[in-house]
């Protein structure tokens, strides 16, 4: 005879069958129990986190908020993942030029394939932003959307940080990773509000984040509907921009691709002051957050705290700062707020 | 002492709590058992729909799909409501007219204003279209988007269809109601592609359709950032197109809302041809349907059905139906496959 143990009773098996068909009812519940944020230290901006997430949920308080319209967007580069010393995407174009070359071999003489062929990396840096955007043209735009997804993806494999030598896609902050599963398993949908291209963030953001394609709101191109030579139909990516989704580009983005005001907002520049300026200013429950680059050791250093002028600290200047104080935006300090920065630390 | 019955073991405790805690997953169970498409007869049109989702959604089958990829995209007028005589969002452009003049009086003498003030149907059905366009940016743009949604809202409570006498937003279809929720009770995802106004249809997609405002994908204006007299952050509809969403303009916004390819894709006109093309081309399990609108008695019949040249039947032409028997798409017959065609007849 078996023991009790063994055999199933209508109520294991009933707890079994929970357990196969409903994981996220018991992510729920586990987090309810443990520190949902371990790679935070306590003080201000876990609190504020905790806090908003408690009030907003809990049936009954005066700053609930249903279901649906729990919303909450993330800026990707230098927010959920590093930004320096130089955007990932913009590498990834660096990266494709000697293709763009191959295949059209009278670029090799013209400005600035020329330069960034030289493979001298100052010369490079020292690129003016129109000449970068033919870059960004040559290699992002020209061919079908499932052409540059193939293309992308083989090189988030195989292309590796200068400083970790990982993958960019392991370079995401782990506290951040705490807080979107932390939301999610509240009832919030997370979205990523980027800058950066929404055809490329969305290769990766399902991986990475948990984040699926259609909650990636991204600078985005015209794309065109047409046929390849066998009548088979093609989306192709044209030079044309449609949503620069940057500053006062995001909550337009934002209106256009989710149609709802945010609860909540986290940014790291200049480039999200609209975005934490349109969440905060709807009624009840907010939450606007930004996250202040403050160790050189285990990341990077320039924010304002480090006492260089705003022209000097990139995008994230003084007046951000200030604006931060001013408008009740909570400041993250990766050096005092996380104890851990990455997983693989 | 009581019976059995009376008492919660472990096991009814936990089926309590399961329940409670997750109807949907209750909901899946009971559709299994009972038919998820009342209002539909047994024919090839329920068929396929009922074929679709059983091998994309049982384990195992060789056409499963994994739930972040299903998909199914509608359109609305024509498809999931009623479009004729006129569709409802033109009404409240016309409607709108007389406030317009009220704001600015010296349009009062001006066309294609006076026309519409006039009253004389028929003066107004001949409105060409350039004209037409013009009610609808002085109608549709220069408000902010809250403003927007106020007006519309406040008319979509108090306007009647002329034939039904009842709110445009009853006059949705029995049958596609049901097939929205079986496709949701089965992990689908179900998105409005409408060429009709993405501001519009946010405002009552969720009410009427279960569909929430960032899965409603229409043509779009750009919206431009701001401030009001009190510093206060606004979005302003600007008379300036951004998506066009119809025809080729479907799958790209598609492409562009969404980021990924529909596995399955409902629609009744022209203007969907390329994004049940679109659904179509990808590999796997697909499905495209398209209404018929063949029931002149409880609706409107204007289809190729009905023996009139291409010039007359309005927007669903012999061309495209003769597109669907090639391209394997199934029509559905509003008269041969609906037992019901109003949730109020």
């Amino acid at each position: 005879m078996r023991s009790m143990e063994e055999i199933p009773s209508p109520g294991r098996r009933m707890a079994m069958l929970l357990a196969v068909a409903a994981p996220g009812l018991l992510a729920v519940a586990a987090h309810a129990q443990s520190d949902p944020l371990p790679s935070w230290n306590e003080g201000p901006a876990k609190q504020a986190i905790v806090s908003f997430v408690k009030e907003t949920t809990t049936p009954g308080s005066p700053r609930f908020v249903p279901e649906p319209e729990r919303i909450v967007t993330f800026d990707q580069d230098g927010t959920l993942w590093v930004e320096k010393p130089i955007y990932s995407q913009v590498i990834y174009c660096l990266d494709r030029v000697p293709a763009v070359v191959r295949a059209k071999p009278e670029l090799a003489n013209v400005e600035p394939f020329k330069t960034v062929l030289s493979g001298d990396r100052e010369a490079i840096a020292r690129l003016p932003m129109e000449e970068l955007e033919k870059i960004l043209v040559a290699t992002l735009t020209g061919m079908s959307v499932e052409e540059f997804r193939a293309e992308a993806t083989k090189w988030l494999d195989t292309a590796r940080d200068p400083r970790w030598k990982r993958p960019y896609t392991e370079l995401t902050y782990l506290p951040m990773q705490e807080v979107l599963k932390y939301l999610r398993a509240n009832g919030f949908k997370t979205y990523i509000v980027t800058g950066g291209g929404q055809d490329f963030v969305r290769i990766y953001a399902e991986r990475v984040y948990g984040i699926p394609p259609e909650q990636v709101v991204g600078t985005a191109g015209v794309t065109k509907y047409g046929y390849d030579k066998d009548g088979k139909p093609i989306l192709t990516k044209e030079p044309k921009l449609l949503l620069n989704d940057d500053k006062a580009g995001k909550p337009e983005g934002i209106h256009l691709m989710i149609g709802r005001r945010p609860v909540a907002a986290f940014g790291n520049s200049g480039g999200d002051r609209e975005m934490l300026e349109y969440t905060k200013a709807g009624g009840g429950a907010r939450l606007a957050m930004i996250v202040l680059h403050d160790d050189a050791v285990r990341e990077y250093a320039y924010g304002p705290a480090q006492g260089l002028p705003d022209s000097k600290v990139g995008t994230f200047s003084q007046s951000l700062y200030d604006d931060a104080r001013k408008s009740d935006w909570t400041v993250i300090s990766m050096k005092n707020d996380w104890k851990r920065v990455f997983a693989f630390d």
